[in-house]
């Protein structure tokens, strides 16, 4: 598998970028030549997950910088068209202004700062998942793992490698994954689409499940531990993530079974107190009214769709970064009154 | 709305019942003339929901009578494959029986019997919905209520009027709804399809939420009550139910909220101890590999798809059926300590 998002150098430069929405039914990979397609390719969803947009706009820069090399001020509007495509994702401006900020070293140095992007990515995530899989093995019983997770926080979602499925390929390739059970995630199915298609390539064995089977999962001792990515987390420890993740927690820390987030320092906002302060994202009803593109629902019923939820630091039993591992210390308390009262 | 099974006496006999599969797109209502139909209607879900369940197999009877009137060998063996298309269905099996215990009186008995089955589901359903309404209106908040569901407990899954959507219409006649949340309910979509629609025949406000944003409509202050129906009780209270009951369950008492299972006398089975000797359907992987035809999956991918799950007691504020309400007292210290814990 390449990496998600990539630099061509041949042929006077060119992005590639897996095809996310081809998956799982086909397997290719597009070669962008020109802003406007890689405008494109990110406005359709072709390109997503948080790290994958950053890169994907240091990239973007790069393009605009090798298309009009003695015009500066084309290629900052150029960049400034990329970086607007999705307005909400943070790191895709981020990325774009890092590259920007080498534009006058000329376009080889913007080149080298966007693929200076891309290995950092990969190296944050190797990182971030060797020391997730060393918290996994310590919180989990000795042997290899039955691990739960949801959406997709794989290398699909980044530039390659992935923050919690990350996770489980470290320890896969330690063979301590016994299996992984994926939710499929709802509504718009990472999970089923990317996470299952990510874990076949990586040859681990893993069973899908509906989102709302996974307390069912751990009630019948299928789980030892639920690993997860996140969107944002707070100063605080707690963390915003794909919505289905806290109902996961509320029955994971019924069960004593360890929850681990797994996300680079990036996603940590040291701004926000705590998780009451994330605004949380309404999507369009028309994902919950339709399925694959066919209607399930009455036409015109009213829809509550939140992208995100936000799961409190005290039922995580660790948040791990590349650097560091926060655990609230309430999580141990939480988990054995559980068990005390079942 | 016709009754969700029928007896339609015309023409040597036919069971009548309204196509679950083509609501919401349509609404039309399936002749059964042969017990062949029936069953696949049953192994389709064309008909499904406990209740209904058991109607349809005192219907099976009735038509299997009809079909062979002096061969009382074979319709005891067409009795015995009716009962036997879902397993963990109880209902169906009593229905089956009930009707079978008048076949020595002759097939007229036996249809007059399934439907006095019918008659009597309807009004046990409309006492169910009067004193779960009580329960509610006593646990919930002094205004009209903002209500939680799961699956289809309505007039579909049973003969007409249905069991916990029966409760909300009782209190939606009593105008003390002010909104209900109705999980989709993956993987069969039942909520989507089938309790949208219902709502929307009796006019009450819902919005449609997945499964996995029903933790976070009551972290955020959405939800005053959950109610649902069950397919099984257990004569400790445990109630097995939709698969999604159970993590309902465990976000219910996190956040103090009354989870109330709403079911028929005959869903009560006294002959077993607790929720873990309740067997477990495990349905084809297919329902949650595909939608509609079309692939969410790698092809092939590995599934865990049980059709039910099990609330334990301690997790319920009420069981309410038609003649008692079971509270096993555990729920108001389980919810305070949960409190206590946030």
């Amino acid at each position: 598998m390449a990496r998600t998002v990539d630099w061509d150098d041949g042929d006077g430069g060119a992005v590639t970028a897996i095809d996310q929405r081809a998956l799982p039914a086909e397997y290719r990979v597009q070669r962008l030549a020109s802003v406007d397609s890689l405008v494109a390719a990110i406005a359709d969803l072709t390109i997503r997950g948080a790290p994958a947009l950053g890169a994907a706009g240091a990239l973007g820069v790069a393009l605009a910088a090798r298309r009009h090399p003695g015009d500066p001020d084309r290629v900052r509007s150029e960049a400034e068209r990329v970086a607007a495509v999705r307005p909400t994702a943070v790191n895709l401006r981020r990325g774009v202004e890092r590259a920007l900020a080498r534009l006058d070293e000329g376009a080889d140095a913007v080149v080298a700062e966007a693929c200076a992007v891309l290995d950092e990515d990969e190296a944050t995530n190797r990182r971030l998942g060797r020391r997730a899989a060393d918290v996994l093995t310590a919180l989990g019983p000795d042997r290899p793992l039955r691990l739960l997770t949801h959406c997709n926080s794989g290398a699909l979602a980044t530039v390659t490698w992935g923050t919690g499925l990350g996770a489980v390929r470290e320890l896969a390739e330690r063979g301590r994954v016994a299996e992984v059970l994926a939710c499929e995630t709802r509504p718009l199915l990472q999970g089923a689409r990317l996470t299952a298609w990510e874990l076949r390539e990586m040859g681990v064995a893993h069973r899908l499940l509906v989102d709302a089977a996974a307390a069912s999962a751990m009630a019948r001792g299928l789980v030892d531990a639920v690993v997860v990515g996140a969107d944002r987390i707070a100063a605080n420890g707690d963390a915003a993530n794909k919505i289905g993740t806290y109902a996961l927690a509320c029955a994971a820390v019924r069960h004593g079974l360890p929850m681990v987030v797994v996300a680079p320092e990036s996603t940590v906002d040291h701004a926000t107190a705590s998780g009451d302060d994330i605004v949380i994202e309404e999507r369009d009803g028309d994902e919950v009214r339709a399925f694959a593109g066919v209607p399930t629902a009455p036409p015109g019923t009213a829809v509550y769709n939140p992208a995100f939820d936000v799961t409190p630091a005290e039922l995580l039993a660790a948040v791990v970064t590349e650097e560091a591992t926060f655990r609230a210390g309430a999580w141990e308390r939480e988990a054995a009154l559980e068990r005390g009262l079942r």
